[in-house]
């Protein structure tokens, strides 16, 4: 038994609020316990440079905390002038998990900016973040299918994000609250399809190692875990959740 | 009547969900209409360099956007990696404030950060900055006392703020929309204590210019509507409420 | 009596030298008693990216002080890498003072930008500036005329600003020094048209409050002594002075 | 067969030169094929301010490629005034990977330096450096131990780093070069302990996603290609590899 | 003649005004023509990190152009939000030189900030700015003298600056003004003590290159024309001339 | 004698590996002793914004050293985020001696960008940067000719830079070791012509001063060494020498 009660494969309570924020195209406040962030999807009509003229569309995420998302007050990346190393390995996680499961070529020229704000931190931002961020993202572009600019929803297959680990006495846990992952000997994060295809694996000795076997066991969680927050995202979803799946990922968007 | 059918010195629904982040010392979100701020007061056990050695306490404030509070999504600052003008002037105008009724010989070398951030903005943020946070501090300073760190609520009398301007039709108006700001000829915010004191004044031509009669007629609207919202606060602070005012400034205070 | 003799509604002496420098369109050296700023006014021929294609001008200011123009040495803003909440405060405000008086839509697309230099700080830089820096304007905009390349000269109004305050024991004075600045209760920047009118009126009680009755008595200061800075302003421009006014804003200059 | 005439299992020829700049503790020119990156460990007897006052040590790492180290010409990280994100998520690597080997108990209150600066890129730069690395800091805590400032090698077990990936026709690959990887499906990169512990995983579909099988696969390949290059380091070490796992990481180490 | 009617070997005019600003311990406004420089020697009671602990002193100085000092405006690096090379380059070089006369053991861990800002530019600021520091630099250790915080005048000799350059037909050009400057195929800055002895020599054949004779003509004129302008600093100073060179470098003082 | 048993007029031994990187268009390491550089010279095909349309080409340079290029670790100028005085000064001068053997009008709209990286720095690291980055050009433009790029070898002339000194015991020196630069009276970087012609003297009196008779000397020393330099750049370009010369620098080359 875990300190919150918890068994070691049951997930915190998730909830999401849709439409939370009335501005984006797509808003999802999602909730895993404690830990509370918003996603905002945002369409932009263009590209940056580097796709120009490809006829193709981009997904870019960013990522950050609010100054007291935690126990200790942080100081603000835009007063320290710079965006620190955690905060871009985390926007380049999400950026580029979801564009596994979307067809860029099928949103034409436009970047869908996805932005993860953790207003409130308990372990597992990051995870909540691409959780959250999938939704996010299909209600933009239900909204671009709505005003007729996209015919297809272009997002090719379900998406989420967990996390597990071993503790210090060599449990493996499925999603870590904060009191959990700094006391863990392993953390590993896991982003898979609604098919349960792997899209992204870090896996990380925290100053430690861990074992092949230790490995299948924490990914036997992950698959479990992400399979029961696939059913969330759809219910949320509704009648959205129909469409995705629709087009498959072409070739092509592979680079 | 106005585009929302409010009258010209009518406030728009002000809400207040105190305790909204489990972590700060004192975190309240305010919301004015569409504007949701979420206002979080954190106490730091030591003062800024130039404060030091003087036995007293400082009170620092930040505000920031979220990328999507706003029709067009903006540009992190931490992105840009530097503080924009206009972010400055608000987090400056926030802090000078709310020390105006805070005796700071009372809490001790300590500094109150209070961070403003904006989840959706539809104008009037940095007066519902400076109301929220208010209230925050006050909740704050309580957990303090109750904490045994400070013996009597330092805080002097109530403080809020609102915005008044004359639209382009020449009418004068009470708290503004991001509609009605955008459109309007001038603006004007109004920081007041609950004994009716200005802390301060900035009132701007947008390009324009105004007269003295009109000058008036907007300090009148300000004062009735920030009676009001002192009502609101007292409602939401309750208890903690009736402390305020306890301390009266002392004139070794001010610099 | 104040301590360098001035009575409370007294301004300090007020020397322009015009065509300071060489260079600029327009070069006044301001000085209010020991206060010295150099206001260059230069014409570039394109507008920011935010207002091409308008056909409309645009006005922008930067402030800046040596190092070495204050009692106490600072770092310059360049060494730190980036510019400071006060300079960002002054230079917006700066800018959008000067274009409440000039009819925008009458210069065609080009950039006034003005440089406030503070060369020797004691009190008033901001206003000083702003005084100044009309008066650069008034010289580049009267070369433009002379140079053919636009017709009338498109100031509506004259403009100038002063400081008043509240001296700790409760007077309320005129044209602060920085000794008096700096003991003050409360401090405001006016800034009015030759019409009386305001353009910007910016009090701060200083961690203190203020009355609706010292309010007023503030804005009688300030507006009397304006009227005395117009009249050294006109003095100064000579011939240019007369053509001021000539043009009305056009409605369709306010945004 | 690979366009290079390897096989899939098949590693590229891999080089050390120790002791190849004078003035650092160790270094280490590593060479992958065409991928050079010279491996610079430097001892400095204090430790950054978090770590302070535990009597432990610590290792940073640092990570840059020259300018000209790709076909195309990059722009330097200090020209651009900021480091990238790639740069932050491997020197992050580097750093996590060689503390999981080191009882940084037994270094006493000393940061290990880890400068891995890339001379010529052909794909695996990352894992490239982590095996330079490892040797660089075996040398210079060798030289401590000549120098009678620890006793023991602090360095618990052999640590090495290979990526493996799938190609665009679905054959897994060991060490992908720059023309593999830029193809590939699957990006993965392995750090593991000469005990055949993991110490980090990451793996990304690149926009694509991988199987359970595929993923069994890519590991297998990992591992058994580690096993071979712990043996180069052996050899590259010679006598100061007998210290190596001398001392077992410490219960207290972990965090 | 030259196209201002000076011979080649003719220096502009110069004016030396002490004292122009009332803050620094030692202020100078030099005028060499059309090129005016304020520069002002500031005392702090403190050595850089550096420095610490030695006893000696530290001379350190900045440089920057107003942004309308030159024919066309340039941004100004605090807007940047760097310092650019060549400035980087002027206020090495300006430090560099004044320590060369001042022997650094003699004023107690102090260091002299040396502001050299320059209003208008026409050519020769750098050299204009080491003339005038020099000056205000002796003005500075005057007033610690008189306030009996040193002994004796630490400035063991004279110090100017000036440059010199090969116009495009081929003549030898003694101080060249901006238009001479832009068309010289050489440009050589020379600092020398009133001994006749050499600080620097920079000197750089603009994308083209210059014989041995050439270099002899051009030491000769700079030589010729530093000693005259000893004599203008040797009267502006007045009786604090006299105290210069009374102590002579130590031998201590070379790193 | 000096410690490393050469005679005063004696350079150390010099070596250089031409094609050391396989991606740059000419790439040249190159060693003087211990100090060891890559010059890489890579062409772009367009100019900077200031150069364009004007039909000729740029050569920039720029200039870096590894952390631990030296005795003591250096911090990355990109962790610092931003490049230091003493690299601006040196890339600088890379740039300029090496356009002034270059006829920028025969090479189009190119850039040529010089990066000179030390690997390990003894002394001179930036005259062998010079004289390495000569033949990496020569090189660079080799290719282009056999490209079909351009018709003839844009270079006029040869061009080497080496450093002379005064030792603390008065004696002239060539070739300056990192021990004897930092213990010298005065530093001086002459860079020349294979005619024997002058691009550039930069000599400092490192917080010391130097006569005339010294000056001769010092440059005498230089030029007999500079002549052995280019026998060497002659011997390791071999049939590309050839074409060196070939062309003159066209009068209107020069700005």
């Amino acid at each position: 038994m875990r300190k919150d009660n918890r068994k070691t494969n049951e997930l915190r309570s998730i909830l999401m609020t849709l439409d939370y924020i009335k501005y984006p195209e797509g808003s999802v406040l999602i909730e895993f316990g404690d830990t509370k962030v918003i996603c905002n999807a945002s369409i932009e009509d263009r590209v940056p440079p580097f796709m120009r003229g490809q006829g193709k569309g981009w997904i870019a995420a960013e990522y950050a905390m609010l100054p007291r998302a935690t126990e200790k007050r942080n100081i603000r990346e835009s007063s320290k002038g710079k965006v620190g190393g955690r905060t871009m390995e985390i926007q380049r996680l999400i950026g580029r998990a979801l564009r596994s499961v979307v067809d860029l070529n099928r949103i034409g020229e436009r970047t869908v900016w996805v932005d993860c704000d953790v207003l409130q931190a308990d372990g597992g931002t990051r995870t909540a973040s691409i959780t959250g961020a999938f939704v996010a993202v299909v209600l933009a572009f239900d909204q671009l299918i709505k005003a007729g600019k996209i015919k297809k929803m272009p997002v090719t297959d379900f998406l989420a994000a967990i996390s597990v680990g071993i503790s210090s006495n060599g449990t493996e846990l499925l999603d870590l609250n904060y009191g959990e992952d700094s006391e863990a000997y392993v953390d590993m994060n896991i982003v898979m399809t609604g098919e349960g295809e792997f899209v992204e694996i870090q896996g990380t000795g925290e100053e430690a190692t861990f074992t092949t076997n230790q490995l299948q066991a924490m990914l036997g969680l992950a698959s479990d875990g992400l399979k029961r927050i696939n059913d969330i995202q759809k219910d949320a979803l509704g009648q959205a959740a129909g469409s995705i799946g629709e087009t498959k990922k072409t070739k092509e968007d592979t680079p």
